[in-house]
């Protein structure tokens, strides 16, 4: 039996999550892998918990719950943070998955050079740094020889990197569309079955917590377009960045324009285009009863192949446990290359 | 570089996709793996082309459509056919392709069995056995050492057994859900579309070469549920065969029940079930607008699972290249896990 010593780096929703799916899973792993994870730091934005001999999963999420802060972790809470988690304790692998920051990639890209650097393994959920230095970030982890995973940042428990490269080896992929965001396909299906204005439909899912407060990252197509850039260059092999992405966000929609699609048989979706020719985020019509129309926070890819033709995925876009499961996916796969 | 000797049993639409497949993507699998794919023996139902320094795919296929019959290949022709042709020269990997029989198997029984005798790996798209004999084939594989892949004998170039083993190893699987028949798919979404008798698209079906001439495997579920027991045995590890599944097909669904549901916001489908307690095709009724609309001969699954929830995959369920592509993602997965 071998430990693979995890640091954690992030404990909002899907870092409480990982947490969970770890709890949930380690003995499935155990059996099948001879391999025991063991969180031996876990790190929210001002401090950890910290113990070279392994963390108790439900302590720590009932710490953050009740406390608010992993510091307050019995004997093993710290002030420490950020950077300095890296140093504090011996690991193997980094799960790291603090909020996606569009601006600069931080912290999300120093903490995984960091690791890249001391020859660890990095598994992520997050998108600014992928967005904006994915070449460069990959360059480092080849370089180091290093495994470097992020299933979970596109289209959170609905496989598409991974599907892509496992269940498509024989075809050559062309093209891939899909609905990327969702937040605003659960607004645009509402606004489809309820007739309400574009307005109306924000603030009810933002009562609901489906939109946030500022939710421009999602209506403005921004969180789309990150997902588009991974893609492009995971699956696709196209050196490209942020900037390339045309986007083109849902604010604009009316009701009406719903309404008069609608009696046509069509639905209008936020769609995320990556071919060769095209990176791009729009709303577009798509038609009713086509893989493209999946109702609700549900995400969609389809695949253009030169063998398979076309190949479609459908799964929840986000949310703790099943963007966690993806993220499982990803250990579990470095474990059965390395271990 | 090594020599990847191939067997093809079987040259219908399947096994000249197959060919087709090998001839587009033979140097691709060199550069990639550094093997070289060989046909050394291709067998239609009475004769078959034999030779140890590999055939070639684009004659074999000329051959076939001219001549009609493979003993017409220039030179390597032969009457030698059945069992005999695994005889008749050394391979290393037998690609199964004969027409699925679901009274006892044969000739793929027969044929796998010898292979695995001999130390021989097998891709199969055939279903027959598998349905009528899973456990044992697959007892018999492991004794020998062997592997045995048929993600083409469900769904075609819909991935799914490589779907659930490659991208949800971190989740149990519960339950799968789908449309698995293509035919029955074509025939229900066109009732619904043309609000069409069944036995009026039926017709048009069989005209246009979706439905056979002696269309029962299709229309009465049989195809279906030979697919769900390989997916109750490969998935969900239920030791099953072909009389556990429950099998009602769509011969007596009217245009007044279609045109009823539509109204109601709803679709009758052949839906495949497979779970711990259930196991059947029937017709049922699913929600417009949900991963299960799908139209056309498209196949479709929904897996259950405990962390990612529901997750969805679409594709072509039949077609001569698209089934070949599946195939060719099993003789990958052999040569990255044995070459």
């Amino acid at each position: 039996m071998f430990d693979l010593k995890i640091i954690l780096m992030g404990f909002g929703a899907v870092g409480t999550g990982v947490a969970k799916a770890i709890s949930i899973k380690k003995d499935k792993i155990k059996n099948n892998y001879g391999v025991n994870l063991q969180l031996v730091a876990v790190a929210d934005s001002s401090s950890s918990a910290i113990c070279e001999n392994g963390l108790d999963e439900k302590l720590l999420i009932e710490t953050k719950e009740k406390e608010g802060k992993l510091s307050k972790y019995p004997e093993f809470g710290s002030e420490i943070n950020g950077l300095n988690v890296l140093d504090a304790v011996d690991y193997d692998l980094l799960v790291e998955v603090t909020p996606t920051n569009i601006k600069n990639g931080e912290p999300a890209k120093s903490l995984t050079l960091k690791a890249f650097s001391s020859g660890k393994d990095v598994v992520t959920s997050n998108k600014g740094h992928l967005a904006l230095f994915f070449s460069e970030m990959n360059e480092v982890a080849n370089k180091n020889n290093v495994m470097f995973k992020y299933e979970a940042s596109v289209g959170g428990a609905m496989p598409i990197i991974n599907f892509a490269e496992e269940t498509l080896p024989s075809s050559n992929i062309s093209s891939i569309i899909g609905i990327l965001n969702g937040t605003t396909n659960y607004i645009l299906s509402r606004m489809t079955s309820e007739g309400s204005t574009y307005k109306n439909t924000l603030e009810e899912s933002q009562q609901l917590g489906i939109a946030e407060t500022d939710p421009t990252q999602d209506v403005e197509g921004i969180d789309a377009a990150c997902k588009t850039v991974i893609l492009a260059n995971s699956i696709l092999g196209i050196d490209a960045t942020y900037s390339d992405v045309e986007v083109e966000g849902i604010t604009k929609i009316t009701s009406e324009a719903i309404e008069l699609s609608k009696k046509e048989g069509y639905l209008i979706k936020l769609i995320a285009e990556v071919s060769n020719d095209t990176l791009k985020v729009s709303p577009r019509l798509v038609k009713k009863n086509s893989p493209y129309a999946v109702d609700g926070t549900l995400n969609m890819a389809t695949v253009k192949t030169d063998l398979a033709d076309e190949v479609t995925v459908v799964g929840k876009g986000a949310g703790s446990i099943e963007t966690a499961s993806a993220m499982l996916t990803d250990i579990i796969n470095i474990i059965k290359a390395k271990y």
